[in-house]
């Protein structure tokens, strides 16, 4: 079995402070100073700071994944994508993920629990993502989407969901992630 | 076997224009003006414009994935990940990903083909990543890192890197990404 490198190597860089550069709804951006403590060099590297995020694997009662589709405004395009979005501060990841499946799209689960946490880009963005396997989600509610969502709900088997991840018809980089982290799960219960 | 929803549903927002908020290195960050064309509503969203990525699944000629160990500026922490980067301006993307694999690690490879592309995150990120294939990739050269870089190369089994992707040692989420993408080929040749 390989192992994973040591902790000897490349040098952590300690931060000796940060100045914000800009401050929009969602995120900041800040220039935090770096210092080097083996070549004792600074510099200025830009950082976005953001709420951790979270997305939902729901499965249904007859082995379906809830979706969503809707125009997503960075790619200018329609994206299918599970459920999911931002964490308020101080919310609890599955309590989110419980939050944004009903807001989303209406369903309910009976468990939820958190499956996996991911680091969205730890070159420049310093948040969590983490994803929430929602069990047992039935359509129980109407939907309640913020002021400018719309929002299309859509469930379809698990098996084709990974397909369309793998085959590029699901194209958002946390939702084919969180697909990963649901899989051997998925294939487990089939096996029993 | 299911299909994903149609076209129909919600409606694609018109930009109508945009402006840049702020400048840095690595992106910029913009303000959108969108138009709703059936609600007759603007709004302003938040983008960041940001340049493409590439990230590397280098197969080794004896089965293993050839990895990068990082301090990380955005989470501020060190990062276990497949090598990668920013794919310059009118680059192609098999192009940058077998030169991050050159200059990172020193290694090159005999054939490299685009595997997969994803969108980092549709909701405010413009760009694609892609995901290169480099195979028979052995050690040819020296590393030749920016000058801020320091990176510890490693290789490891194909199994235990995609272990520890699902384990949560490797946290990045594109390297998750490319990954997933990799394994059905890997499993097919397992097959073979």
């Amino acid at each position: 079995m390989s192992t994973p490198p040591s902790s000897a190597g490349p040098s952590r860089w300690k931060n000796l402070g940060e100045r914000t550069l800009l401050s929009t709804r969602i995120f900041e951006v800040r220039s935090v100073h770096f210092h080097h403590p083996v070549r004792a060099v600074d510099r200025d590297f830009v950082v976005v700071a953001a709420p951790d995020w979270c997305n939902v694997i729901a499965l249904t009662p007859d082995g379906q994944l809830v979706l969503v589709r809707q125009f997503r405004y960075g790619t200018d395009e329609f994206s299918l994508e599970i459920p999911g979005g931002v964490i308020d501060a101080g919310e609890d990841p599955v309590a989110a993920g419980v939050r944004e499946l009903r807001e989303e799209t209406g369903f309910v689960g009976t468990s939820a629990r958190l499956l996996a946490s991911v680091r969205p880009n730890p070159a420049f963005l310093n948040n969590h993502a983490h994803f929430v396997l929602v069990e047992n989600a039935t359509r129980s509610t109407a939907q309640a989407c913020d002021h400018d969502e719309e929002i299309e709900v859509s469930t379809a088997r698990v098996d084709d969901v990974l397909a369309w991840a793998r085959a590029g018809k699901i194209t958002h980089s946390l939702v084919v992630c969180g697909l990963m982290h649901f899989e051997p799960l998925w294939q487990a219960r089939r096996l029993t």
